[in-house]
């Protein structure tokens, strides 16, 4: 167990600390889980009544904070909380294990198969004829690598992943476990017979620092390749359909679901459970709204909202009027009978004037 | 084969026969697939055809029953015919298939894993370093457990399932196929140099009698745990970030997806496909309706509908508005029309008596 | 490396040649990634700047085609553009990768299962007790099947695959990586003690030429069957509930989910993250909306949007309306001012003529 003084964790993050730095802790917690002997962090105004009873010995803030705190708790503030915290965190992690180097005895490497020598191929894994594994690669336990495939340096891969043949993955890459990349896109066309199946003799193509979420699926191209640029980041439970491009440092949100062809620019941000229609353009930069479902276009830096998604200022104002409507209705229903009156009075004064 | 005279059914669940109860059957079938050796139920209006026309033997209804049936029909009335149909379907099944005790000798056990002589695990599972299983737990074929992974007693565990290291699951636990416990959340912190990883060095705490769906995927906590509460089920796809809090007794149906330090309270029920946003915070007993987007707190007890999800009634009325504009658009019309008229008249009078 | 020259290619899709028909291309690719030694084709405006800056040496087009193309560009005009491709792309596949006959000495096949001479199973994998392989029966690696499964002729299951016991898999079906079939069905009760599990004793029948995309999951009956009709498509991350039915020939897509003993005619389209409310019918060729909730019932060949799911028509209409709102709200407010002024006019003039 190591156990570290508040001062030595607020020196590591250029933090000021307010209160007893001499304290000793011997790990993080959340507010509300915290005993005397953790340290936490404090990033949000929702947490306020955790903050209140929280018993944990320090709390990172931010330089702003001025909320209501235990008398007994010292501060460690500093400009960027949650970046300091992640630093603090990582002094208390077990270094994540790697298993040892070596293929294991259990699994089935093919004799073709290139494996480094500093790679580790985890026990029940299969990896198939020419697939070939650089320096430092995990292949954690019942991996299953097809024909041909690359895995770039330094790359882990946890357990369950499918990777089909032909696939390339860059270097230092993670893929969690349950992943499947190259699967079949869906691709069938009508006939007399029912639907046909289009071959799909494409790859997929990942490039490097990009991680991939659990149970996550990626088609392979119909020809060409589906592409993932260099440092994006996706969640669990996403589809990614037949070549679909992602450029470089994306993050896409759990249970997004990407159709054929679609092009993700640089640097998007494509909420949880969002949709995109196939052969749509993101540009680089936009950004898609939770559960948005995008059909057409978006331009570079837009953010986009709603079912069907349109720029958000739009989007909110949209959703804010269907709220008008019963006021409307009334409002309506009075000018009405004020315009009965008049007419009323109109018919009366012709009357009178006849 | 098990056969049973309707009597005997009738007795086992408390209901009242109407018609032959000497007659043997089965099996339970649905009412359109059912023949004469079978029993089945009636339960929604849906189904009065396939009522009309099923050759069941007998068919379990409510007391108040009292829709169109063939003649030849046995009824078997009673209070709740779903729950005495669960007795019937319980008493025709097979227990499920318990594999024997002990250890499979294609599966690979690290020898520092305490396996209960009672527990089973099936061929080709990996179980890591120091993971204790409990008596009578089932490990079904190639389940991956990592390093120091606890399940309690008597859970099981079907094939493909993913547990990361550390994990711990309670006792009387059911995991579907395919699914993920552990894996790392999504956190990334910006940087010049792209996203940069932020480590997850927490756990996942899965209390008793919890079930778990087939390829649904949990993260670990980025520190303290995300946790499943005693007795909740969850369904088949269903993604929960990291530092999730599930109270106990909730359901969770397919497809939900719960982002990263949200709080789900004790006997929620999510509509399936519904979103949970980060740290959004949902009261015990709440209802969040199918496709559901929840970006705020719901209180305790209420029903939510949309997107965003406003309470129901809200939310409905606010559904029912739309189809209310073109009504305005017309009365608006016709109102102009009368005060331009009116407007028109004054000035024709205005101008008689100026 | 297979080569051929596009006189070849035309006359093998009926394609006429405009252009230098005798150049050599040695594949397909899309336009903006081909070089001169590939063959591509256009199908949708959108691609209009990929075709101007192509170096593919012929594109197959419609025969309608007039858009800007590169000079040196041979185009193969012909009716059907896609199907025409597809025929190409074929030409140049390699055949898929078939693993030779037999059972690999790594799988665990309980003896009792029966496995045709000509099918293959592949390293790593499970087959139970009981289960029967039809020839040239494909189990990728790292399969499992349960006791008594059934797969008929042809059919191919990829890495991580799950069967669970006693489900029937037709002739010549494809089932892509980590799909789940036979896992039980959400159904619980509530009781005092909690949500008591609903035994779930149904079975799966997958009939014959049916696809099933990767991660996907396909939950058994309550009693009887789920069913997946012949012919049919499914795409990734697809969650099919207990007792669902789908007809002949329909396609579902990725993400999709349909909850408990809802009926899906032959022929219906579901698009990419739908829903369908358990119980509900979809009619035959029906089609719903990518995004889209379906409450009620579908009547056949009708097309529905939204959430929740109307005519499409409808759908769009409405869609339309929350955009007239603010307009609406000008309007009611000039119409406000002009009865003022009139009611003031006449309010002067009453006070005149008193």
């Amino acid at each position: 167990m190591i156990a570290r003084t508040l001062f030595e964790l607020a020196e590591l993050c250029g933090a000021a600390v307010e209160g007893d730095g001499s304290r000793k802790v011997i790990g993080p917690a959340p507010l509300g889980e915290a005993g005397r002997e953790h340290v936490s962090f404090f990033h949000h105004p929702r947490y306020a009544n955790e903050l209140r009873s929280t018993r944990a010995a320090g709390v990172v803030v931010a330089l702003s904070f001025a909320a209501e705190a235990p008398d007994h708790l010292t501060l460690l503030r500093c400009e960027d909380p949650s970046r300091a915290f992640t630093e603090i965190v990582r002094v208390f992690s077990r270094a994540p294990r790697r298993p040892a180097p070596g293929v294991h005895p259990t699994a089935c490497a093919h004799p073709s198969a290139e494996i480094a020598d500093t790679a580790s191929v985890g026990p029940l894994c299969t990896v198939g004829p020419g697939s070939r594994l650089g320096e430092g690669v995990v292949l954690h336990a019942q991996v299953a690598l097809g024909e041909g495939v690359l895995v770039g340096a330094e790359s882990e891969l946890f357990p369950m992943v499918v990777v089909y043949d032909g696939i390339q993955i860059g270097e230092r890459c993670v893929i969690q476990a349950g992943c499947v990349i190259g699967s079949d896109g869906h691709g069938f066309e009508p006939s007399d017979q029912g639907w046909i199946k289009i071959p799909h003799t494409g790859t997929v193509i990942v490039e490097d620092d990009v991680e991939i979420g659990a149970n996550t699926t990626i088609d392979r191209g119909r020809f060409g390749a589906t592409r993932i640029g260099r440092g994006t980041k996706i969640d669990n439970l996403v589809q990614l359909g037949h070549n679909v491009i992602v450029g470089e440092g994306s993050m896409i949100v759990a249970q997004v679901g990407i159709a054929g062809s679609a092009l993700i620019g640089a640097g998007a941000v494509l909420g949880g459970q969002a949709g995109v229609n196939g052969h749509a353009r993101i540009g680089e930069r936009a950004q898609v709204g939770a559960q948005s479902g995008v059909f057409g276009d978006v331009p570079a830096g837009q953010i986009v909202l709603g079912h069907p998604a349109r720029p958000r200022t739009e989007a909110l104002r949209s959703m804010a009027q269907a709220a008008r409507v019963p006021g409307l209705v009334e409002k309506l229903r009075q000018l009405e009978q004020r315009v009965a009156e008049l007419e009323r009075e109109r018919s009366v004064s012709g009357e009178g004037s006849a």
